[in-house]
């Protein structure tokens, strides 16, 4: 079995550099409701933004050793991502892997365990999205994986699938459809700009979202 | 079956500004430790505040077509309180409807679920409380209730009772006690702010809050 | 049986100052990877920091009165650390009694309950740690202990143990450690600051951390 | 403010024995999808079921005082429901007083708190629905209420509404409703067994269950 | 988009005979410690064993219209895997659709929803693993998808992967990897046989496991 | 540092019988309601009853070589307890060890973290209490403690104190205090068996227990 995996298909930058002029919740709804990843994977601190292909690393619980080795395969751009095998109380990623990670040009650290070192992250020039802060460091003793796909928050991360986060969390968005999510997020943009530009002179939100009509066929009776 | 109410009893403008000054959690206590809506139901930011009667909708899980169809029925200074069906991990509400609610000229939003757009919301001007943030958005296809009574945060909340929030939660005033609640907060506030100078004098903490005396009558023993 | 011990141990001033200076993430693994509080316990805003020997308090659930029996006996510098019984939705302690412990110079307050009055102790000059905020107050009726060992966090603290605290959350050091563990965070940090600066120049993080080594002994495939 | 209400309306018993046919399952489906209490309040043994009136008791946390005086006031076929202030790991409810429900002849006892003597009350002759077992005793210090409305399960439970539980958890059916409940039940079981029957000799699910065109109608495409 | 996959590839008959002899426990080790579907899905009674390859479906949160398309592909021997959109409150899958699965000689029903009836599910002949029991039905409104991958219980999930189930939980087997996983499986049961029967007989449990070597080792110092 | 320790203090056997006698609600509630384990911690099976004096393990989140080294030091009558490093999602005890633990006479096991093997455990004469299930075996990779304090369900447990279990769960006595606890419960068990008797001859619950006295006090106002 190969362990690390240091080649991965990654998608165009001038690709990327479209999906990511979009919130995580536009392109979610874009892309037909689909890629969420759980919400107790949140960003550090508010104003915290990433988009860019994951490279992934399974490790055990209480264990960052893959992570190290992940960082090492990473390139200038990447989403570091780390399954971290069920143990949310552990902080296996602090100001030294992040300054690795910010020396390598990463675009941002994902993870379902915590970290550490928050008031330093806070404002560290990286975009951090976890489980929230636990003190709690790591032992690096056991293999895993890097680059091969995981499942994170409830989703399926293969190697170079694009995350998108923003601070109401995170999308995932399968490599091969990035263009038709950007094209799809640009025109729901377009129709929500539209629609709150109505609201805003005092146009009706029943009528606006067609949910007047919706209720209305579903026999919904409103009091006279 | 009437799906939706139009007409709800509202209190007074006056009694609802002066409830207003008093913190729920002043509220909480001067009504005897009644009202107080789980802690899971927080503000998106520091600092945000609301007063004012309940318009309520009970949604299908993962559907937010009554949340519409309540803004279109609520008004000016009303809080929208809206019970999720049990499924927090869900968004239905973000820039578009907080442009409408802020259109209407509502006091606040409120829900057992989660919200999205956070980003905007934090500094939008209309307080939110909820489950916190989510990306994944709802449908719209499942028929349910507005302004009857809905269960929220372990609560029975119905149409034109008082919600009060701020950092700490929310707490629920029945429309008929407000002017009681009022009075007995302020009685609490002004006991407290002159605990408070004497503690600030270097008063006992025991003598002051009487427990000193209580301890004793429960036979508490003190090393000597 | 003493419900309320008077006097305990305290470690000298300069030791506390000494161990004051580092992070908890550092001084835990400085430590052995030993003493970390649950992360559920978390400082009430970004940026509060404490250390100081523990106060310790045992409540019933929904009971605050042994809390206020522990600011009577505690003095300046100290630490209020409050089991709260296994309920975390109560918040039995706000500005009153925060006024209370600031007149008497505490270092912070830390609990496993909830607590109240966040928009003003967000502010006001006291580290406090706890599971979050609730406007739920308490009751004053039932006996507990101060100053006898507790659990709190998933660790037994002893009266007079030490407990430092930041953004990552809380570390217990006992009392006879403080010396050697503020020796041995200091060396750590000490290696980190090095390693850092290598990484910040350009070196390779599987060389710096030694972690490529270990791979490799533990039989790690790198893809050719 | 009165605590204790010694009389409520109940339903007439021949209702009672019609609507206890049925299961919990059975009649939420059958009232519209009402009713539910949440699934975390089970019965501590297979088989358990309980169909009756509620008498209702508020509880502190920790604190079965009131549970107590629901007892004297409850009535033979009642069913005592208890809503314990939030606190799940105590068990205020054991082989004594399940005693004295029994020697009352009460129908059941149900509680959002745990309960004790699990060994004994298993086979005890009381059906019993809690949120598990805890061998923590609660005080007797603080005044609820007994027979006033109370939020459990997420519900909002009148005195006189009535319960129905079986191994999948409980249904609440308010009073003025259980006959309708019982027909709507009973032609719901009939139509279920007919497609049972069907079912069993090889009918087609999609066809008998009418999903096939429902989905036709939403444009599901099946494969070739 | 086709919405319903009907044709996906199955292992041998004999091949699942084979390593259904075997304990999810068992495989998960002898696989290197992979594929183990989260521990909240739990057979609805002691006893309940399954395997067989996944007929998967996706449902919308509260829907379980893609539970019954599933049910009308699925092929005698299959084990039916449904991820239920992240809603456990919710059972959308009683007596009648299994009665409906039966009659299609299923192999078993899984969901990271709950599931009812389970009285009479306990003891019905299918097994059927679940979060537990709920007796909130579901509405039929939402399309998903049948037969495309699913994640569930923290894995991936393909059609005609293999499920294996028994009290302690499920595994997860990818199709190509069966009879290697029956190999290895039988060959740790055959090692384990051997250890016990030497422990049984006294032996010395460090050195029957080697831990007592690796102990020494890793400088593990014991009392003297 | 000695990680594992081979002499600890242990009760009188008789001392021990005696206590066994009686529940750990009885327990719990005799020595001033101390002691309870976390309700988390449960028995695998109805019936299961344990009593002996605690061998302690600490193991890293993942790892069971420290459990296996206590193993080697209990002796016959002993209770293993184990500290999973707060990882509940591993069952790193099974069929093998449990084989060991029988052939070393020892009275029961206990953990916070998952066990497997289930079909076999339930009925294999070794009382097991855990946090649930798990099919994850666990690595043998990191040094932990044998015979030092740990924390476990909640509360601080050292080598030599005495857990008693049933259904209910666990309740930790201090090693000094066994004969007056099991005094202290001799007399509740007593006083509770009068007052059964009592109750089921219809004595009146509120004067057997003193409540009714009690609401008077305290001022409850009974429906007239």
């Amino acid at each position: 079995m190969v362990h690390v995996v240091r080649s991965i298909a990654r998608p165009e930058r001038q690709d990327l550099e479209a999906l990511g002029e979009f919130s995580p919740a536009t392109i979610h709804e874009a892309q037909g409701r689909r890629g969420a990843l759980s919400s107790q994977i949140k960003p550090l601190a508010p104003g915290m933004r990433l988009c860019g292909p994951a490279v992934t690393a399974s490790c055990h619980p209480g264990d960052n050793m893959m992570l190290i080795a992940a960082i090492a395969v990473a390139q200038s751009g990447d989403v570091l991502v780390v399954a971290g095998g069920g143990l949310t109380e552990q902080g296996g990623f602090g100001e030294v892997l992040a300054t690795a990670c910010k020396a390598g040009g990463l675009a941002g650290f994902v993870t379902d365990a915590c970290v550490r070192d928050g008031s330093v992250l806070r404002s560290f020039g990286l975009p951090v999205f976890s489980a929230g802060l636990s003190i709690r460091g790591t032992v690096k003793e056991t293999l895993g994986s890097v680059n091969h796909p995981i499942v994170i928050g409830g989703l399926n991360v293969r190697p170079g699938d694009v995350l998108v986060g923003d601070d109401d969390g995170l999308v995932l968005v399968p490599r091969e459809e990035i263009r038709n999510a950007a094209r799809l997020s640009r025109e729901r943009d377009a129709k929500e700009a539209t629609m709150m530009e109505a609201l805003r002179n005092g146009g009706d939100v029943l009528e606006l979202t067609g949910i007047g009509q919706k209720l209305a066929q579903k026999g919904c009776n409103f009091e006279a």
